[in-house]
């Protein structure tokens, strides 16, 4: 049984001891995507960052935007793909997760996260790696630089150009079972989970209730 | 067992039928998180939509990102935002989830979501009404805004004002525990689902595997 709410004000945000507070804002806005980052720079060394702050900007061109924190310690994966304009985005599944956690880690330029977190890099048709253990493999090219103001962070927008991954999860519709995947979802800096399937929903309009689809999306 | 990997290029995206390119994109990235957006015009007339397009922008200032499509018809959301700068998020658990999908819907400006999906207004410290169902709700307060020229998406930047949530699911370090508060995700335009915790894992460093936290999150 869930206890009492409580409101908590601007001024109790102040009394927030740091990492509390980094901890609380982090997890409060719900599930992210997990995505491992890969890049290289011009020279071809690769860097593997995780990232949760994916998000779909548009399906036509297919756009995704993605939210480099500013950092007092060196940025390589952006640094790289503001060199090449090319990166990859992998998808983690369960027994990639305890490496692709390890990747966060800050590994000197001439370490790649590939090798510390034994990965394997597989390549495609742009300059980036992808992470050959991933499921789901996205290959892009930069788009579109937005520079926040409020906190010195970096959003990039970027098109894919490339999709891999395995037919038996595309249905005729287009959707992509993620759940067959093996796609995990993580909140805040360091919890994982596992996404259990619900329902699909018909599309929905003023006149009628919504239904849950047929069961196409089932196995 | 999966079947072997499919490899889409660009070529291939042309040849996507719309419909089947909006929902393969729009699901291809991972899972998100699951909000609704109370919002209200300068009369207090109060709007309701739910969004998977929300991302961290930072803790300190407690900043959120939030994704408008672009759109041929309107969106009352946005433009309430604009004109009153203030909005809620609103968490989404399994009793709310046909009638938040259902908000969706294109609804007349002269409809509040809120009645024709009922749900019931709370009101706090800001102007926009949360949702009362809801077990987290967010205050925001509009802080910039991030015109996409790509495709005439808009992203707004925002500021935690204020948060109300049962304070029994807030950890001793600040973990906001998503899965005892029963919020969802989603991928795509329509599918919901229920995230069971794995684990979470230690601080990355980069002379020692991690390993995964003690009981603390669990009950």
């Amino acid at each position: 049984m869930m206890s009492a709410s409580q409101c908590y004000s601007k001024q109790d945000f102040e009394t927030f001891e740091k990492r509390f507070q980094t901890t609380f804002f982090n997890s409060l806005s719900g599930f992210k995507s997990l995505n491992l980052v890969g890049s290289c720079d011009a020279q071809g060394s690769t860097n593997l960052t995780l990232v949760n702050s994916v998000f779909h900007v548009g399906a036509n061109p297919p756009l995704i935007g993605l939210v480099f924190r500013p950092n007092s310690v060196p940025r390589h994966g952006l640094e790289n793909i503001l060199e090449t304009e090319s990166f990859t985005l992998n998808h983690v599944s369960k027994a990639m997760l305890e490496r692709a956690h390890q990747s966060s880690a800050r590994y000197d330029r001439n370490v790649s996260e590939f090798d510390a977190c034994e990965f394997n890099r597989e390549y495609g048709a742009i300059k980036a790696p992808y992470v050959q253990e991933s499921q789901v493999k996205i290959g892009l090219k930069l788009a579109e630089v937005l520079p926040v103001e409020l906190n010195a962070t970096t959003i990039i927008i970027s098109e894919i150009q490339e999709v891999i991954l395995p037919n038996s999860a595309v249905g005729d519709d287009g959707y992509v079972d993620l759940e067959k995947l093996g796609s995990l979802t993580c909140a805040g800096l360091d919890a994982y989970f596992q996404p259990q399937f619900l329902k699909r929903l018909s599309y929905p309009k003023v006149d009628r209730p919504v239904q849950a689809l047929g069961g196409q999306d089932r196995k």
